[in-house]
């Protein structure tokens, strides 16, 4: 497994993997009875008659299940993937019940702290695919990345 | 409970609520098991050499949990609470195994929609706060919300 440290990342460069995790309708009903209970998370009748027209995950569940995606990847920053806060995050379509997601991360930019001279700011775009290879989710992070130490 | 239409809604509402949610140590674990499997979510001694400084919830935690208490908070927009996407999201302090958390959201602006009259979007600023009124994340989310029926 490859570390990467703030020196090895510039922008342009693009990680994926082999990582896939299947989105099961109980999950969706369970993970949204805890954290988000509405209809459209939680029963597939009621779905129905939603503006998701079907039973969909709640978007809380997918950045998890992204989380989980990228721990799989072969983006493997120093210091781990600690996110210090998000320019964008958007949900372009639902994830349904059986779909299969993956994940691919292109970094965007690289910054060395002035503050901090042992780690940087990189900012990311990750994608989270569905089978169908249509993007489910989109964000733009800004994580915290350790410099290689000397 | 008040609905809120896209009319009862303009820019610089404020909603609270009586919810509270204590976040548990073995939570945080478990959660971190499933979505976030890093050293400083999932155990207190290997969290004391990290960043953290000690055992904190992962950030997609306090998302969900957010949305928790968003839907046990006085706001509630007509069709349910549904995030066309984020400007903005960030986490200023950890969550520790104890913290009892609260949100409040402000109404920033309100837009109705020209492709589809029967709905809008509301841009609103989610802050989620621990038992000493500290911001531990902060959200800038676009969301849908229905017009008043005629």
């Amino acid at each position: 497994m490859t570390i990467h440290y703030l020196e090895d990342l510039e922008a342009g460069q693009k990680y994926g993997g082999s990582t896939r995790v299947k989105v099961e309708a109980e999950r969706i009903k369970s993970f949204a009875a805890e954290f988000d209970p509405q209809p459209f998370h939680l029963d597939e009748e009621a779905a129905k008659n939603s503006l998701f027209k079907g039973l969909a995950a709640s978007g809380w569940h997918t950045t998890a299940i992204t989380m989980r995606l990228l721990h799989g990847s072969d983006f493997k920053p120093a210091g781990g993937i600690i996110g210090a806060g998000f320019d964008e995050l958007r949900w372009p379509k639902p994830v349904r019940p059986g779909d299969e997601l993956r994940v691919e991360t292109e970094i965007l930019e690289v910054r060395p702290s002035k503050s901090r001279p042992e780690q940087g700011m990189v900012k990311v775009r990750g994608t989270t695919y569905n089978q169908d290879s249509e993007a489910v989710q989109v964000f733009v992070a800004i994580l915290v990345v350790q410099r290689r130490p000397e």
